[in-house]
């Protein structure tokens, strides 16, 4: 293995979501990955704490840039900026929806990485609620407004990964949130 | 110990969050709440499969109550019918702020526990879709009425555990989805 590595990043992420899929989550090891991969093991773990990790390796970013198309939106009523902030997460997903159903239905098959998942959403809330503070939305507006965008974000992600033919997170999400206006 | 226990369960409930408090939770051991609720070792594990379970033994009577009262609820829409369920759910901790923000304090420090505090939440809120599906509510207005109704549950509980002053979650509940109404 060279110092050279193109993609080395991306090629450990599709060889351990191959690998989840064919052997399971636990029955594969990170270096099954890493040979699948053609890199070390010890490259793999430059890059990853454990195999767990691979699935989550774009989570914080997702949330960071949620939080910041949040800070950065027009002055917007709170939900309608909580929303801002969904739209941009989903941004990074888009395009990438096979790769999204198929990470979603590891997860769905394993209570220790289902519940990672949602610590996960739940940071999501969390830091759209602080973002929403600070713009001086006081409570229970800034958590309500959070919450229920980041419902609007979890139902439009299962529709998008559960039907083949869309390839549009964004619409998704577009009539998720219209809905859910209507609604209440 | 004579085989006759009066409230064996909640002298064990009581005394697990006594010393979570005073120890933490990771250096409080089964044997620890067994000896300060006055019973044996084993008529703790009788009760609970660990000391994590101690916590979370009202969680499955929640969700079950919730669902519930969906199923029996007149002819209402969606996100009306849900908060039938949150409803139902809240009567069961009224009463016990100061036991349920006690609780609260204890899994907000340990992420262990904070995650299975999550997985219940989810549960809730996918047993509620799952009532407002069998009540024959389509896609996506039964999960978007379920979280949202979850969304309500969380803020809500969060506010009643926070305010000493507050006795009554039901109000709390009330207040928090007329907010959500006036929001979205």
């Amino acid at each position: 293995m060279g110092r050279w590595e193109p993609d080395a990043r991306g090629r450990m992420t599709r060889a351990a979501l191959e690998l989840f899929a064919e052997r399971g989550f636990e029955q594969t090891t990170a270096c099954d990955i890493a040979e699948r991969a053609g890199v070390t093991e010890r490259t793999f773990f430059r890059h990853f704490a454990d195999k767990r990790e691979v699935l989550f390796d774009g989570s914080e970013s997702l949330v960071r840039t949620a939080r910041e198309a949040i800070l950065a939106a027009p002055d917007l009523p709170p939900f309608d900026a909580a929303l801002v902030g969904v739209v941009a997460a989903t941004d990074l997903l888009e395009g990438h929806r096979e790769h999204a159903a198929h990470r979603a239905r590891i997860i769905e098959a394993n209570p220790g990485l289902r519940e990672r998942e949602l610590l996960k959403i739940a940071a999501l809330a969390d830091l759209t609620t602080e973002a929403l503070r600070t713009r001086g939305v006081a409570e229970p507006a800034a958590a309500l407004a959070a919450h229920s965008a980041v419902a609007v974000f979890q139902v439009a992600f299962a529709r998008w990964v559960a039907e083949e033919q869309r390839a549009d997170l964004a619409t998704c999400v577009a009539e998720t949130a219209a809905a859910l206006r209507a609604l209440v």
